[in-house]
């Protein structure tokens, strides 16, 4: 992550501004406000603003005149309560905004969650950034052979040499030709004065899907858990969880509260169908069950095997 | 409007908190922060929490670092051009959250701008506060007669009489019958000690739709505006507009330059379709045009020369 | 449900259509499209119009060139898979349209689902039937003692017969003065000839809210099956599930593999926290738990006792 | 484009199903259903279904029991209404579903529109069609000199066969590296039996913007429009005018009347703000009127001149 020395000047003026205001604030969220967060080789996530914390929840629920809390226990119970049964308005209550760099293929992930607003830096009217992914070798997977969207073992020796060089200079080069074709370099140089460059909103389709791009994304709080439940967890791909897992500590530093029920009832938590029930109640009663009187698949009965820790189980 | 002596304690609180941030604040805005603005007669607006403010828009649209401004000057003729040019995700950027208490036939209205964020009252849980609208006098007014949807001339004498005092004694008849389903008084009394209750959820089937109910309406700046377009229109209903109104003026005290620029491009703009450019056109010339050859219906005719003030013309 | 012989007309001549359709059609849906299914006293669910079905789920999945489907067993594999996962995208590839009946304060629980396409009849241009709700004797259930938000013991006796009582009369006099303050019948009959009705959109003000209105009302499978699987719940008011039962019947003749997926894995699943799993986990094992070295809430414990059959360990 | 024998197949089997229903059917876009229309170099848009026409539109402004029409003249009346008054919820009562296959720097444009229902192919689970878009000759536009977000004047020459030789060769090498990292070429032959491949999601970080993609994407009538009126301007970058433009001729086929009212009040249509107001009224008025006493900036002076064909006072 490179930032010029003009950025680093306006996050630093930004942090040392001292606003009075009647609002609610949270705390430990305000100590790491506008900070470039490192994630990936180039990438980064910043906090811009924020709206409302756990009392704030507790407030709306309660569609109340004066703060939301009573006392911090009152308001625990509350929050683990309307987060157990899915009454999800009150957590719409809160917003929060991010400056966000991340490479472009994780950004076609990323904005598949709708429910957000977004500001993308312009490549029709800006040069991107000279800047793109390459994995770090331990990141380096192979195709998983079970499953069809997923990794495999690590990459090693020539073949991993291999991968890492091509990605290094197809980047470098059609970096290259992107400014060729723009007759101008990321530094603003001009390549060759007789000529003319090519419209920016053509000469980035030259780009490769690890070039880096930037974003503001603002969204509330239920939907942040949302993304974070699916890009946070394990089936995710590396390079999104990445940025989810910087974004898991920051939601603990705004709504403390919050995060420990997201914890325990989303993060660590499992759904159990009809039928995987029906197998938990036989095996808590000592009863004889497997998979063919199961009803389930295989692929769902060692699901569940695996969530309530009966690995002896798994087939 | 009535507010307990317990509710105008937990404002006062409110507005006493003196916090630090680094967020942007809204100087104007933090003023009247948490206080009960009156609307209609039992109704209010609060503006209980907000994130953002011009420069907020300004920073988004430029993806930057550091604070979205550069001058006064620059940020207005940009905030002008996005507006303009409808490049409405910037307005995104910013955040308001109002708590509302207003009659349940305008909830009603209110409740179909669904961006956004909505937490009410529950009659299922809660017992229904005992006011209910009743039109100041003035607002009395007739069914109009050339359009279905809209008023016409004020009910005076006898009729209004009537109607203002059949309003008040169904309310007050219906709301004395919910709580005696209730069994119990809007003071809490328990009206039959031997008698079980109605369950709240069907009680307040037996309500009128002016009874004044309340919720936290969080949206963000573009989709407010797009409400306030509709809602502080003349066409809308008075009570609504009620509402609208006093809108306008927290909008004007959070971002006092899109608020500018919303009066220009939006409030006091028109539309005009592409045969109504044919005839604005020939007006410009001096050409000969009339609403025969002009393909326009009757109504639309109207319409334009109304919005050009070519009063002569309106047929 | 009373129908105008008019209505029925229309029905009838909309069901003896057969339009020729290079589209996917839903064989058992098309047996009920535009009947009105009766729905509480007088309201009703009526299937508009569909797009798709549970090959088009699968083909939307696949992204493919021809139709979703391989064989049944396979797609049904797939729906699975997809419903398991949460993989939602492809249900929202479905749409349906509702024509629905039904009173103001169960529409006004409905219209909180947002991702919903809705027009209402407008009671600014036009006068409301005169139809209103009133609950059967078994439905006329006291307020629940341990749960605020719930339904306790049926009244009878007196108190039954008291309530059914003012439900009726309230409603039979504020929509008698509905139409006097309108000057105007239901029927249309002018009520006196020298006066000036009040607007519309005014005397609405004075209906209950048992009063029926009616809506279209168009969304995908996958927000149907959201809002079904909260208002198809035992939690939920009766009133609405009413409605949500009928619909759940369009559900199985639309998209029965979807249909069979939904039953299993939301509408009988359950979830399970962190803390549940660890209990469960014990249980199955044979090792001590109780409610205190659990770490769950008394409630919390008895939701999971009960999700999994342990009656004897509810407190 | 190129289709397989096999999509060809499977295509033309949709296209030969004659299935009965009693729902209302759009007949001229029957005719085109499942085709693949192209677009560009490669890509294609295909109408996958629909649901409704323009008498749904009618039907649901109306919550009627029956067909929405009356007679064409007054349906027609009724849409130009509800387009002018932007009574908007009735276009929301009409979808369509189309397939797309488009370059991923179009489709990151596209997915902006967040109001749609989106599976796209994915490059995690199979490996992407090795197509890439070149731009015609006519297409290959310079950097605009006055508007940082356009195109200029058309590349000639040397400049113009160095980008095209840059844009071919550089997506060529890296779809051709992306099958050396995959170990696998896009016909499916394994490169070195000895090697392990990438995985897939990392594999695609390879590939230029250029690189094809394809989608469903389904949005509602309204939606549809919101996105043509942008996206089939004349400000709208070429690439995607040209999907935009198709779309457009599926919209007519579709529905013809609401077409007709979307290029009158839409497309054709302008806006003018509160100051632009007072400027045409002095111009027809005769009176003397010019950019410094206007208000305006010159930017906004000369839209509106040029809206208005007063091309001798644009400067």
């Amino acid at each position: 992550m490179k930032l010029t020395k003009e950025q680093i000047k306006e996050i630093k003026d930004l942090q040392s501004e001292e606003n009075v205001t009647k609002r609610v604030i949270a705390p430990e969220l305000e100590k790491v406000l506008y900070e470039a967060i490192p994630v990936l080789d180039h990438g980064f996530i910043r906090v811009i603003d924020y709206m409302g914390d756990d009392t704030s929840v507790v407030q709306s629920a309660r569609v109340s005149y004066g703060k939301g809390t009573k006392q911090v226990s009152t308001d625990s119970g509350l929050i683990k309560y309307l987060m157990r049964h899915w009454h999800s308005t009150p957590f719409e209550m809160c917003e929060i905004k991010y400056h966000v760099k991340l490479p472009i293929f994780i950004a076609r992930q990323w904005i598949r969650h709708r429910t957000a607003n977004v500001n993308e830096y312009s490549a029709r009217y800006s040069i991107l950034d000279k800047e793109f992914y390459l994995p770090q070798s331990q990141h380096l997977a192979a195709q998983s052979l079970n499953n069809r969207q997923g990794r495999g073992s690590i990459l090693t020796g020539e073949k991993a040499k291999q991968v890492l060089e091509l990605l290094k200079s197809d980047a470098e080069q059609t970096y290259s030709n992107y400014e060729k074709m723009l007759n101008q370099t990321y530094e603003g140089n001009i390549i060759d004065e007789k000529a003319t460059g090519l419209a920016r909103e053509l000469a980035r389709m030259n780009l490769t899907l690890n070039t880096y791009t930037q974003w503001y994304w603002k969204t509330d709080l239920l939907n942040l858990m949302n993304f974070l439940r699916l890009r946070a967890d394990q089936h995710a791909q590396y390079e999104i969880r990445a940025y989810a897992d910087v974004m898991m500590d920051t939601l603990k530093k705004w709504v403390p509260i919050t995060y420990e029920a997201f914890l325990d009832y989303r993060v660590g938590g499992t759904e159990v169908s009809k039928k995987g029930k029906s197998v938990i109640k036989k095996l808590i009663k000592g009863e004889e069950i497997n998979l063919e009187n199961s009803g389930l698949s295989k692929r769902e009965w060692n699901e569940l095997m695996d969530a309530f820790d009966q690995k002896d189980k798994i087939i």
